[in-house]
């Protein structure tokens, strides 16, 4: 599948802009995309009942290995966003997810990404994912070889 | 001694004001003198001869539980900054910290605040302080009932 | 009123904890309760009838000048927390908001503290906030002299 | 040129991981490294002769279209990084900057990436870079097509 496809399980999880996440251009300050990134991946990886805290408390973090953003238009102080996210990827230790955040209510595109993981332990090295991670994953990526 | 006093000990740190600090009022925002606090206090354990770090590597961390701020005038993108910290008082496991943060070049008072801490392992829970580093912060502090 | 009574009106917020909010105690960095404090005191505003980003937009904003917060027990990533926020004081330019943070869903309380604002023009500098603003904060706050 | 040669005008800024900067995987969250490629960004530009905040003062900006990182060891607290910082391209209102990180003493790598910006004014509508500072820009990078 490409990566610009949206697959059947599409997260979507609200944020509302918050005044801290501004800057002096009065536009939201570009980093907070990667945690709202981040919101909705977990959003997402609930929806398909796997809980990220309770995956970390078993020794099993996903950490980011590449970060893409395309920043079409600005967010603004108290927006509300709507983040939309996707498995585009599951090969082995590598995760990919995708986002596309539209601001309400009209759906404005703001910004699209991608962000490349692996899967690590406690100790921040490589290790394998737990196959019923791997399972829940897998059935919502579009492009799996686990 | 009055926390209002300055005593002889005093730690000195620059920071100069990032884009991102900055929110779409044109200043600083509020929050991120607390992160400034933390870094003069920081600075100042390193000057005393406590690498913060290895502290905590050692199972000994230092949790805020009370932080008082009083913002005078407002930081300004790439300001630069100097952040005066001192140990106001070090009483058992409780160890207090007051900071003054002024502008540059003309020291032009900014802010000025407190933050209360006390000794904990790394379950969070309320411990001893080792007797080296006790000794080091209480010879900094002029209130001292170790 | 003592500010330690919670009034009538109470702005009560969700707020789910990201990961960026974490260190590496595992805990929240205590910086990041100032910004929920805003969410609820921006939140309270709006179920009072004033949209605080439109007050922006007519050139009025309420800077902080002192911010007081009290850590009882760490909050930790995924936690739902509850951010209580009322009126304490509206006198003349000067408001003060209070707060309060409970974890989910046993209501535990995790942290409680003031804000203290002065009203401001887009050049930071003291100004009167219009009447109709005055008015919405004055009626829910239990101690009032406008 | 390509991206991934470093010219001969590299800005060098350094950095100390602040605590505020980590996460419960004990390694810095992932959206600060943006946070300090706009550093070395900004110190890139003054070693240049630009200063930012007086092009920003003069109703120009560089908003940040794309950003790309690529992590490839977890920087800790109290790391003290060095971020280089070069542009890459320079072709009219789009300019590219690209970054590497390192850690010291041993100038380990720890991230690579690229930003792209286009010229907008206050009002973040694409408008034309002051040639005094495209000069300053175009100077610096090895593909310029002014």
């Amino acid at each position: 599948m490409d990566a610009s496809q949206t697959p059947d399980v599409v997260g979507k999880t609200r944020v509302r802009v918050r005044y801290a996440e501004t800057d002096q251009m009065r536009v939201v300050y570009h980093a907070n995309y990667l945690v709202w990134f981040e919101i909705g991946r977990v959003e997402l990886m609930r929806q398909l009942g796997l809980e990220y805290s309770e995956m970390e408390a078993e020794g099993c973090g996903i950490a980011v290995v590449e970060a893409r953003v395309r920043y079409k238009l600005p967010a603004r102080y108290d927006d509300e966003l709507v983040v939309e996210t996707w498995l585009a990827k599951v090969r082995g230790p590598i995760v990919q997810f995708a986002y596309r955040i539209t601001r309400e209510p009209n759906q404005v595109l703001l910004c699209e990404g991608e962000t490349v993981h692996i899967v690590v332990g406690l100790d921040m090295k490589r290790r394998h994912m737990p196959k019923k991670y791997v399972d829940l994953l897998a059935a919502a990526a579009s492009d799996t070889l686990a």
